[in-house]
């Protein structure tokens, strides 16, 4: 590439079936709804429009990543990059919270306790048992994950704990090859905003990702964040922003 | 990887639009049709009954190979390996032949002539010109290929010499990974065929391969073919092999 300038796009997917139903969603595989193919469509015109062409893209392995990632890449058009599968991407694990909606979750463990996991930086929610079919175990997709290291349920910081070992030894070094687009969840990408901007367990809290609007990082050769803007106009990044504050 | 042995898979796309009604396709950019969805899906659980895991995939840049591997990735579960696109797996460009169908080319050409182009191993079809809206060059996916190695239409040698250097360079040290899947195109496999057997201009005319239908090889370190299946029963095979005999 020219220069030391990097760009990173973080791009949280579509909507899914399970943001509208307001569930707690986590490693669960829920599909797109029409609206967030849309939304992924679009951000694909958006990425088009500002003239950003990924040299490398990464997704995680949930499918409502990888759709939103195929879509942006019809419509981006051009070249293709090479995509990289990685499950240290997915959202956060929510453990036995995953399937709930958040009244189910009030009325079963309360409303400040249900909130507490919601923004509380190092309490993982209740874990899922050995034997529960959410435990990852079940998946093959994650057969070849050290037993160890799948998750029964995650606090920000241990999701964190993922995210950022891959995002050194996997995303860094594409940033050399040209601008690096990277499809994945709301807190695995709070999780590198973190890292990014140097931000604290408090405020990130403040800081909600919408769903289906690219981010994109301008970053200096030691990785200093010289900028950041949304591809959106003001009322649909305001609107955005509000459902992901509303949401679990 | 475990021992010295080697798995190649080939997948020729499945059925196209144009496949269907007997169009020279080259690199027009045709979708699938809903048998050609359903015979991808169907490679997909053929592998996976078969016990492959690719470890790296590669496919050419048109939508038709694409969508092919989207599909088999959805059906073989498990992690998924990282895809690489690439221009020099597309299929051989036709020239002036892209678009029409069988008829219309013999009525324009003359039968003998439209076998010759078919069968001939070094003669081209008739190339567009430079402003002919079927020049690469008007594709923006090819904006960063060098004018001068687009074709404007191809042999099959022609296909051979950008094929083969992209197999020794991109695919050949994936090969060490594990599995390698290959999603292409008639012509651009048959010039990968060629190079993996040995096998002459003369010979090749007699190998058509059927849309759909995975195509193992294994090979040896020095990637000798230490043999190869097709991933169908013999019924489903000769059906294929029929089909892909009367079409251009």
């Amino acid at each position: 590439m020219s220069g030391p300038e990097r760009t990173l796009v973080l791009l949280r997917h579509g909507e899914s079936v399970w943001n509208r139903e307001n569930r707690f969603t986590g490693w669960a595989d829920v599909p797109l709804t029409a609206t967030g193919h849309e939304q992924a469509r679009r951000s694909g015109e958006q990425l088009r429009e500002a003239g950003i062409v990924p040299a490398v893209a990464h997704t995680s392995v949930l499918q409502r990543a990888i759709h939103t990632l195929e879509e942006v890449l019809e419509r981006l058009g051009g070249a293709r990059p090479p995509i990289r599968y990685a499950w240290e991407l997915n959202e956060r694990h929510y453990g036995r919270l995953q399937g709930k909606n958040k009244a189910e979750t009030e009325r079963e463990f309360g409303p400040d306790q249900t909130l507490a996991w919601r923004r509380s930086y190092a309490d993982p929610p209740p874990p899922v048992d050995l034997d529960d079919p959410r435990h990852p175990r079940f998946d093959e997709r994650y057969a070849a994950v050290p037993a160890e290291r799948l998750p029964r349920a995650e606090s920000l910081r241990d999701t964190g704990h993922r995210v950022l070992p891959y995002w050194e030894r996997q995303i860094v070094p594409d940033l050399d090859s040209g601008p690096v687009l990277v499809v994945a969840h709301g807190n695995s990408l709070r999780s590198l905003v973190m890292h990014l901007e140097g931000i604290g367990p408090a405020e990130i809290q403040q800081r909600n990702i919408p769903t289906g609007i690219p981010l994109v990082y301008r970053l200096d050769a030691a990785l200093g964040v010289l900028g950041q803007r949304y591809l959106a106009g003001e009322d649909e990044l305001a609107d955005g922003i509000a459902k992901a504050i509303q949401r679990p």
